[in-house]
């Protein structure tokens, strides 16, 4: 588990993780029901990584007319943000794009490119804060076979750390903004 | 307790657990009631556990259409998922297949082949995730008069590890996603 | 107190229970009043004892018509189960067919056979599964009055156990399903 | 803080508490106000002197028509309940009968009379339990200027323990349910 | 912080704590909006300090009419009740009176007057309790400028711990009943 | 990060922290979304700041009418106050005239002057209370590139621990109600 899908999908983007035993990848799974407008989270997250997902899911809230999405999902639609494997902890606040990414998607049925992962903190107002491990994030996505890798601004100085080898076989991005990263990893149209 | 029911039942589907003192078979009980969408879980059931059936009802909800069930149930019944025996601490997301295959039939009435064991962790999407514990489980299955294991396609290389002897008396099923667990385990009409 | 009651009541059953202290008996009291459909659980009860309530009522909200029961008790009524002496901490299952049996008498208005004490966990489908202390459980029924003793088919075995001067006053039902229990237990006529 | 008022009051009663250093008294306080069924216990009861008081109200409400009550009191009022001082830790079941009376005197607006001080757990049916500490209770309450002691059957026998120079100046009343308390505490008529 | 208001205010009461390192004067400040009857405590308060409150707020509502307040406040105001300074620890009972003053300020938007510092357990029939400290408390207030005390009645044989150039400045009340403190600390007419 | 904005923003204001490693700016964002009154507050916030966020919400909410602000915005809009950096702790009541201008910023739709650093606790009323490590404050401040600082009246004697060289460069505005920072960092105009 976690090598990229074999096809572009709705509600599901790819994260990069970093861990006491290195880097790994991520999937974060949105899905919509029919519902009241309740937020479920699981996959074992820690306290920081649900208040990330709570400030993605509130700025998706804030910008649903420039999205193209009807923002009234937040009244007729119940979400649950999943992350497998279930039984593994996660915690801390990088996910913060790709999980604004698998919420837009899901909203918008616009599917995500399935050769990108994604790492970055996420603000109210859709700034990408820097993060760390971006050494090991980006050999793990390597290994799990993706070629493109959105990250913040604010890592590009750690780009050097990369051995080489892996640093020319991959696309790197470079985001201030949210936005940004949903016009490199959503497909235009809809499914 | 844990020997494979005398006729095919609706909402009961047995699970396999794997615990510090060896394989297990364990029931998952789901029952329905008039109601306003409220989800009850027992049976002294970890939080990792709790999460896999949250994860697995939102995945029936999200396929109710293709699932052959009124998608509005989530508005007029109350779900009650328990696990016996009530003392005994339960954990891990393996039970994830064995809750949407117990969910499944109690929504669409259709029964469950009782001689029919499974594991798998389940995602949002229908993913199977593999586990651990296969050959433990396998014997406990086989010990308890089952005759047909369900469990996910990336524990198939774990198969060697059961003795011959049991291997050959079973049925295996290597499945990756958990629409394929419910072809295998429900009967195709309502009772 | 813990002696046999004078006359059959409603909503009020004898259950047996099993300490680090011996065998005791205990009662468990159903009151209904107008309301919405809260459950309250008082007595001190430990969270095995407590979800053990929760299936014992979603069972019988299951069979509400089997037992001739106005299904929508739980629209228009609260209910308060309690289990005196309020002080004394109490778990376990085994209190689960006695809780079925208050919880129908109260319901159905049809009064419980004071002779009789219980012991038994219960499924979301009414089986009925082994406890554990039969022997002390049965020893203390005998002092308090009892004369029948209602236990899981599955602990057929343990009648060995008991001392042959009380288990020729006493009266056993084995059962294995929990309508057996109300068969037994409960009069025929409401009150 | 701890004699007997001077008037008889609609709401409050006196309890008899047994603490580490002796007996007390102490006032069971309630309050009504328009509301919604909302019921409030303040002054740092733990956690089985508010399944006593949940115990009590439960009690109360089944009992709503005998005692002529309007039983739709659940649904138009909020319910305080309040033990000063509000800094004591209080514990344990046997304000049981006390709550009840407090409850059915500022429901029925029939004052309590000032004289009488109380102990004794009540069940869901009304039945009063015995309670420990009499002794301790009885002095705290002659202490106090109380003159009649209202306190369980089952704790007839423990009346040798009290000095006899006290136990010829109170009236003692021994009760097995809670309606003899009612019948002996509160004044016939509305204030 | 902590000096006398320079005018007299709505809903901002002065009270008496009584710390580890002496007396401190405290404000009570009271909030209303437009609102649906909830109930916010903020400032660091202790348990005991939050039922204080809530003892206080169930005796203005049970009075509202006597103290012409407009007894449907609880359904049309949310009540914020705020103690600065935010990061200290405050608890005990003995804000009680200060609490009630608050309130039935804002609620009535009688001034109270500003020179008046106050401590007193309420009970809730607004009888008022005994506290510790009162020596203590009396120096920090006269350090703040105040010049009146109101204090518990039972608290009256206290007064001769204080020094006597203190006693002397300032004038002391003794209440038994929180009615006493209303008439005591509130402007005649409304703002 | 934590830098000065590039241009004036709505509903992002830069407070001033003081940590047990020096001083830090922090940004307080807030987002409105069509809603039911919730408020949501992230970023690892300790009890003290949380409080505090609600203590500076119903001083909005009361003086709702003079700050021009809609006071039906309770009712119909869903406040989210977020502090990042997601996964560092923030805690203490200093932020508070920092999220009262952020959030009357967010529903007055008037910018929020990008040159400014701002901290001090606010009371119910808008009182500003003094606070800690101001010359770490001005530091941070200063480094991140803020030429004006605002601060409680009573923290002014504070001012002469600033090296010289420091305050000379710096706007300093000592305020004691809140309404002043609202006149000092806020934009004549709404966008
Ligand atoms: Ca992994
Ligand atoms: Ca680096
Ligand atoms: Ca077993
Ligand atoms: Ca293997
Ligand atoms: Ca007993
Ligand atoms: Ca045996
Ligand atoms: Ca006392
Ligand atoms: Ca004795
Ligand atoms: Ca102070
Ligand atoms: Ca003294
Ligand atoms: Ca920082
Ligand atoms: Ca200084």
């Amino acid at each position: 588990y976690g090598l990229a899908e074999t096809e572009n999908q709705i509600g599901v983007a790819t994260g990069l993780a970093y861990t006491t035993v290195g880097g790994d990848t991520l999937q974060i799974e949105v899905s919509l029901s029919a519902g009241s407008g309740k937020l479920q989270l699981t996959g074992k997250l820690g306290d920081v990584m649900k208040e990330s997902a709570q400030t993605a899911l509130s700025y998706v809230r804030s910008k649903a007319d420039e999205f193209g999405i009807d923002a009234s999902f937040y009244e007729n639609k119940d979400i649950h943000i999943h992350v497998p494997e279930g039984a593994v902890p996660k915690d801390g606040p990088s996910a913060g794009i790709t999980i604004v990414t698998a919420l837009v998607s899901a909203l918008s049925k616009r599917p995500i490119k399935r050769e990108i992962g994604m790492t970055g903190e996420v603000t109210l107002r859709g700034r990408v804060l820097p993060i760390g491990g971006l050494k090991e994030k980006t050999l793990s996505a390597h290994r799990a076979g993706l070629t493109t890798i959105i990250c913040p601004k604010d890592n590009e100085r750690d780009i050097e750390d990369i051995p080489e080898s892996v640093r020319e076989v991959l696309t790197f991005h470079f985001v201030s903004d949210a936005q940004e990263v949903l016009q490199l990893a959503l497909e235009e149209t809809k499914k």
